[in-house]
Formats: C-alpha cells, structure tokens, sequence
C-alpha cells in the first residue's frame, strides 16, 4: 500500500467524456494503482463538468489512500479539439463546449499541473507508451465507439499536425456517395463502421421485417442496447446481426488498409467499446480486409491488434502525458 | 557560366520513370543551370538502363559546360519501393526491376556518391525544399499522373514509415466497391482520378456514342491521347470531356479532404501531369470539394496549392537528397 505522507510521486489520468469522467492514479513506473468513474451531467453546464472533474481527480486519489499532495500532475483528455500548448478545449460537441480554459481551471481547483490532450491522441499514447512498452516507432492507435477517432504516434512522438488536429480519420470518406455522416458529408468511415452506424442498420432492418434476437432481447425499440448485446446476439447465433457486424468489420478493415498504405506504421492498436466487445467477432475480418487492401510487399513486420488496455487507455495516456509534460519542464 | 575547373560544388538530380529519364544540374543554393532528357529504355533491361542513366547525367554535365569533378553527388528517385539506407530498388514494376543495387551501380559508372529515395518522396521534398524554401512544418504533395503517388514532409523531414512504402495514397479507397483497380482492389483513388482512369471513362463514354472533341482531334481509338488533350476539348467547350475532368477533379478534392483530415498539413501541394495539364480546370473543384469535406474548424491556415515546379520537382528532390544525404556523413 502507497505510504500516505512523503513526496508527490503520483500521476493522475483523465478521461473526460460525453457520459462520463474517470480518473486513474500512476505510479512512476505507469503502473495503475486505482480509479474512480462518475457521469459528466454535461446539461448542468461547463461549471459544474469542471468541478465533477476535480471531485473525480479527489475521489480517485482517496480511494488509493493518498493525499493530493502525493501527486505531481495531472493528464486530461478531453473529446474534441485541444490546443494543449493554452490548455484550452477549442471545441467538444458532446460537452456542448467551445474554448474552454482546461487547464486553467482544473489548476484553480486543484492546485496541481494540468496537462491536455484530445482524447483518442491520449488513448494512442497511453497504449504506445504502456501497452507496448513504447516500442513502435510509428504506431497508429484506431478507436471504434460512438464515433471513430485515431491518435498517430510517428517517429514516437504524438503527431498533430498544423491545427493540431491530425487523426480525425472517422471523416475519412471511403464509400463516396454512402450513408449520410452527422458531419454533413456522405460516406465517412464513421457512417458506416461505428456504433452509431451498426445501431442504425440494425434498427433498419427490423423496420424491414429482419428477425433478431436483439429485438428479443430488448423490444423492437432496442432502447438501451449496446455494443455487448451485438455479441450475445451473435453467441446466440442471429445470423441478421452477425452480417451487419460483418459489414463493419469490412470497413473498418478496408480503413485500416488505407491508413497502412498512407502511413506504413509498425502497429495499427484498435481499441474503443465496439472493439472491447467484439473483439473475437471483428478482428478476423478486419485483419483479413486490411491484409487484402495493402500493396504487395509493404505489410511485412506490420502488425495489427487489438488493444488489451480497454477503458483504461485514456487515463494511461493522462498519467504519460503528465510524466512526459513535467520531464520536458 | 560555371567556371570548368575548381571545387566540386554542384549537385545531380535524376528522376528515373518509366517512360523517360530526366536529370538536373543544381548549384549550391539549388537554383537549376540545366537539365536534360532521354527514354527510359526498359525493355532493353537493366543494365541497359542504368547505362543510360550514367550517359543523362554525363550528358546534363556536359550540356552545362561542367565536369564530372565538379559535381558533390547525386540523387536519384526511382518509381517504386526504395531502400534508402541500402541504395537499392526493392521493387519497380514500371520498370520490371526487383532488388536493383542502384546506388552501388551508378557509384561504379560516374565514380561519386550517389543517394536514393521514391520518385514520389523526391517530387514532395522538391516542392518542399527549393518551392516553398523549406516553411511548412508539415506538407502533403500529391502527384496525379498515370498513376497517384504522395510524398509527406512531417515535422519538416521526409516520413518514410515501417516499410518506407509511406504515401501510397492512390491505394487509399474512397468508393468502396467502385472500379477496379490495378491492384486488384476496387474503388482506389487511382481507380477513379488517375489519367489513367480518365482516359477509361472517355474511351467508355465514346463507345457508349458520347459527343466528343477528342475523337475529332484523335480518331475514335484516341491513340496518342495525352493529358493536354482534354484541356484543348474543354477550351473547345466539349461538354462531356468537361464532365469526366470534373469528376476527377471531385475525387481528388475528396482525397485532400480525407488528407487533412488525417495529417492536418500546413500545405497540400499538387503536382503531376494532369495537374500540370489541367490545373486552370480542376483546381477551383478540387479546393471546393477539399474545404467541404475538411472537419469544421480545422482549416484554418492551410493552403491548397498546384505546384509550379512541374514536370522539375522530381530533379529538384534529387539535389536537395543530394545535399541533405552529405550534410549528414
């Protein structure tokens, strides 16, 4: 157990979403010591999400027996785009937030350095830096949930880009002319292969007299379903389900082979709940399809997995963020 | 005029392709003295080749008044899988050459030191380096030809990747299910935008009794149909020559739109010979359909460029190698 006085030696990540916030207490060899998670009330207003912030960062703290004073800094991840250098959140639909001062704010709170980072360029790291020991040189972290988001390590460093806001592959069009996407475009990799998608051409097909289990399940509705039911559907054999997740994975395959071909990286990592859930269920067809999209002769030592971290790995890449951030002074 | 005697002080750039062979001769401070042209000559097999590659470089010396002696090195980008490091062609199907030692046999003709990279890779580190001196932190040159290529410039160096097959972009799907491609895969980008593509659709329409200028100005085999072309047919307001081009146009503009999205790029610099041919004619389409597919809010401050270098950026690339490669030890 972590001794309850000496010095700050502790690194706390944050994972901010739409639904929810989780903090995650480090060590100074990256290793997990505990979390906390409570919901994000967005509606309550930007005020309110700051201090359930900071309450989730106290909480997580005594759950692990320590004391504030033990940590050294803290990592944000925050669902939109960050400017990190000002700490400021430029703009989070599902916050409902735009320039937002972050760091400015949490520091008020907690009298602690803050870091941030757009949420998938943290997932990225912390698999990269903690998942695979911070091996790959050039590593592409690909996360399939509500949306699609990605996070590029390149030359080992998380790449930004000009407006800091490199990986937002889910607007990857790669079906010209397909389903509409919400960000007003047709046929993005995120209409077709995420969540919300998947959800959508189920709820299609029962509409078209399509027999599932999931309608079984939960109603016809389907309020309240999730990534997990796709799965038992599928365990239960409904074969319906099992073709429409097979289309995602299609695409998300077929995306990960464009994503090769442009970047040629050392790993491609999928995470993020579509992929925690069904894993078994996609990751045959997507490494297949990937496979299949590649040029002859440049998938040689390219490995592509699926990432073990789960729910953690955005409060991983807070606490790398806050190590790395601090190191650099 | 350069003077005939002193210090080795200018540099060779040679791009290799299919059809022909081109090198450059490049003072200190890159600006271009001269260049000069031959056929590539492939079917007259290797060795052949990289004789003929040792005579353009002896020519392009001799064409400026200069000698061997005066020249530091020379780099060469070769249309295919380039090992760098090594000096050799992996793999060049334009070419039919597999694991080709290029460094150590031009070394061996011309006696200097001798730098390799892809043919695409040069073409961007040209437009880079001696076109826009160097500034953008980050750049994207997209080249559309026969085929589709890019180079990255990230962090203001060549990325090169796992497999240094980075930028493969005209392998990137953009019409899932859409026309095959030279791959094998259908729906790429080259698939739909190259001149390749171009000319197929033409030739369809044709057979289908389109109207057009082209069967006029070539006969209805369009033997000899060069890029060039299709701007003459749209000057002469051939509406379906219009129509194909345009379509293209809206490919490629969707393509830099998935470009920025992902790498977020402080310049996309165009460049090839149906850009070359046609740039009056695409661009205005291709940096609409660019800006509309780019996410809202991140294209603040990033250019859409058609390169003025042309068919030189590929000699220009080489020079820059050339001298960054010696720089380096």
């Amino acid at each position: 157990m972590p001794e309850a006085n000496g010095k700050p030696e502790y690194l706390v990540g944050v994972d901010l979403g739409g639904t929810k916030i989780q903090a995650g207490i480090y060590d100074q060899k990256l290793s997990l010591i505990g979390t906390t998670k409570i919901s994000t009330k967005s509606d309550r207003g930007t005020d309110a999400v700051l201090d359930r912030i900071a309450r989730c960062v106290r909480d997580a703290v005594d759950e692990c027996d320590l004391s504030l004073k033990q940590v050294q800094a803290i990592g944000i991840g925050a669902p939109g785009a960050v400017d990190s250098a000002e700490g400021r959140v430029i703009y989070a639909p599902n916050l409902d937030w735009k320039d937002v001062p972050l760091r400015k704010e949490i520091e008020k709170r907690l009298d602690l350095p803050v870091f941030t980072e757009n949420d998938c360029n943290l997932c990225a790291l912390g698999v990269h830096a903690i998942e695979l020991k911070g091996k790959p040189r050039h590593m592409i972290g690909l996360f399939i949930g509500t949306g699609i988001g990605a996070g590029l390590i390149l030359n080992g460093e998380l790449y930004n880009g000009h407006n800091r806001s490199a990986g937002e592959v889910g607007h990857m069009v790669i079906l010209a002319g397909g389903p509409k996407c919400a960000c007003g475009n047709e046929g993005c990799f995120e209409a077709v292969a995420s969540r919300t998608a998947i959800f959508k051409r189920i709820a299609a097909g029962i509409k078209e007299g399509e027999k599932t289990e999931l309608s079984e399940m939960l109603g016809d509705n389907l309020k309240d379903l999730r990534s997990g039911d796709l799965r038992r559907a599928i365990r239960r054999k409904d074969k319906f389900t099992e073709k429409v997740v097979d289309e995602a994975a299609q695409y998300i395959g077929l995306a990960v082979g464009n994503l090769i071909n442009l970047l040629s990286p050392e790993v491609v990592a999928l995470g993020g709940g579509v992929i925690e859930a069904l894993e078994q269920e996609m990751m045959p067809t997507i490494t297949k399809l990937a496979r299949d999209h590649v040029l002859p002769g440049t998938m040689k030592g390219i490995e592509i997995v699926a990432s073990k971290l789960g729910d953690n790995a955005g409060i991983a890449g807070g606490a790398v963020l806050a190590q790395r951030s601090l190191k650099r002074g």
